[in-house]
């Protein structure tokens, strides 16, 4: 019996647990509505390390013990990591798991990736070709502004479109059963181009995207917005949830009453003047640790597809003129 | 029945068939010993684009195109790409593949990340989450020495431990079967730093990675050296071949009978100057499909164990005085 459903989705017959989860964030993160949630928030951006890379590799290190504890395991029963972050060859990873000692596949998606590594896990575990696996995922303000923006001393003016760079990681071990959360299914996004070129308006850079992959999540499982108790996007912010919103419209699914976004969720725009919202990898890794986990795990939520949306530049593509084309990974999560 | 076999490794019970395979490089790689074996090379660095970014996605496309017509297929039949390359943020991969409208799986494991595609891609078509997917990786020596080093106008002097980036692309169709050459089982690396630091020494950098996980797959799959007709890792070059030979030795292997190194393989060293060796995530790549691969074909090998090589840095971890950990991935690959 195939599991294979429609042009891009996956429907798991024995649909892996999250076992364990963990989140980490920094302290404007802690500062903001989600912020009693989280696990551990920092008081310091450095964590105590020297660089910004290095604080984001403590998160990566920390959120992966965290949750491999939390899960009642350790380290040496994962069988896999898969995780990554926005830097350049992704060395928030390398340098924060070497001492997991783990078998890694690293992963790069931009801001989808934690919805990559969750899918990638789920495979992984319900085809029985591991016991345990983590999925993970980070970024960090200082790391990213550093890699993609301007250096922080420069302090320049944010436009109004501009997200703020999450500071945190989020983990997840997967396993079997023994949770009160499985993933059911996943949603594989393709590369969208609408042609824009503003990198400093990523959430319209990736509604397309996400639009592309929420459609054909309806259509692959033959589902309507109403099958979902939220619909998450990653880190689209209000500019981008505006764009999705009309653009699934015109394909003929209303999700208004449906949809969230974590980028949206994680930061009080007004108080703590994050213009479009909360980006980056960590930003819907941790939110769905901390709150959308939650809600599942004392039902509240039945059934939520949590969709991380990626924008697709470097500062090289960015300063050569290209587009920002993105991409949006869907994965379903179910109470049990 | 399950597939896991020791700590690191599967082993596929139907294992996944190599059903299509492309390569294509340029003028220097054109210009070595496997010249005459490549489908496509190029005469201009650029291959008619504007910049070294460009020309990579170009590698991308064309060898993903290629590789797709041998096997018969159409794009549309693909359900997934695992796909990555060397340059930040993995754009020679995002604006390479944005055309084939194929699902991605965005992958970074710096010189080894045709080992973690085809490792992924074997696990997804074993499990039956596919009927055909896309495995390949690139490098341009432009887009690396301007990623990495320096400007080449600069003409910087090169020690000669230092390898030489190769340009070009690998791309494998897999699929059930119909091919002449299957992927029976999988060793998936972890991040190995034995502290080195010097970026223009990688071979030193990776030889202990890659031990780690020869030596695994031996232990995993309870195999001596002579039970593969070759070895091949991906870019050690003769730094690290030497290296790699020492320690497997003291942990009781020799496998100088089987070793080869696609990086030594690629380029004749003394008559084009590359030092070292080849390097770069499509050393490893187009040297299995243009020689491994039509040995394997032909029968003339049996059993192959290739082990893509990836050195895990960045210029800013770089810059930041960090070490250079290594990673392996094993691919254990067998005629029909």
């Amino acid at each position: 019996m195939t599991q294979m459903v429609g042009k891009q989705s996956l429907q798991f017959e024995h649909a892996p647990h999250i076992l364990g989860h963990a989140s980490i964030v920094g302290k404007k993160e802690g500062e903001g509505p989600l912020g009693h949630l989280f696990d551990v928030v920092g008081e310091d951006a450095l964590f105590g390390e020297k660089t910004w890379e290095a604080a984001e590799s403590y998160l990566q290190k920390q959120a992966g013990e965290m949750a491999i504890g939390k899960a009642g395991l350790e380290s040496w029963q994962i069988r896999y990591i898969f995780s990554g972050d926005l830097l350049a060859q992704g060395v928030a990873t390398s340098f924060g798991l070497v001492d997991l000692n783990i078998p890694l596949f690293g992963l790069y998606g931009a801001c989808s990736t934690i919805g990559e590594a969750l899918s990638l896990g789920a495979m992984t575990v319900a085809a029985d070709y591991a016991d345990y696996v983590i999925s993970m995922a980070s970024s960090h303000f200082g790391s990213a502004e550093k890699e993609f923006r301007f250096p922080l001393q420069y302090a320049g003016q944010r436009p109004l479109s501009a997200c703020w760079t999450v500071t945190g990681c989020g983990a997840f071990v997967l396993g079997k059963d023994g949770g009160k959360v499985r993933i059911t299914g996943i949603t594989t996004g393709k590369i969208v181009d609408y042609g824009i070129k503003d990198s400093l308006n990523m959430g319209a850079c990736m509604a397309p995207a996400a639009c592309d992959t929420i459609y054909q999540n309806f259509m692959d499982f033959n589902r309507q917005p109403s099958d979902y108790d939220r619909i998450f996007t990653g880190d689209l912010g209000n500019v981008g949830k505006t764009i999705l919103l009309d653009l699934l419209k015109e394909k003929g699914f209303d999700i208004s009453s449906q949809h969230s976004d974590c980028g949206i969720e994680i930061y009080d725009a007004e108080r703590q003047d994050t213009h479009n919202g909360g980006s980056g990898c960590g930003c819907a890794a941790v939110t769905l640790s901390a709150y959308i986990m939650r809600q599942l795990e004392k039902k509240a939520w039945k059934r939520v597809m949590l969709v991380p949306t990626g924008a697709l530049l470097s500062k090289v593509s960015y300063n050569e003129g290209n587009t920002v084309p993105g991409i949006a990974q869907a994965v379903v999560l179910e109470s049990c």
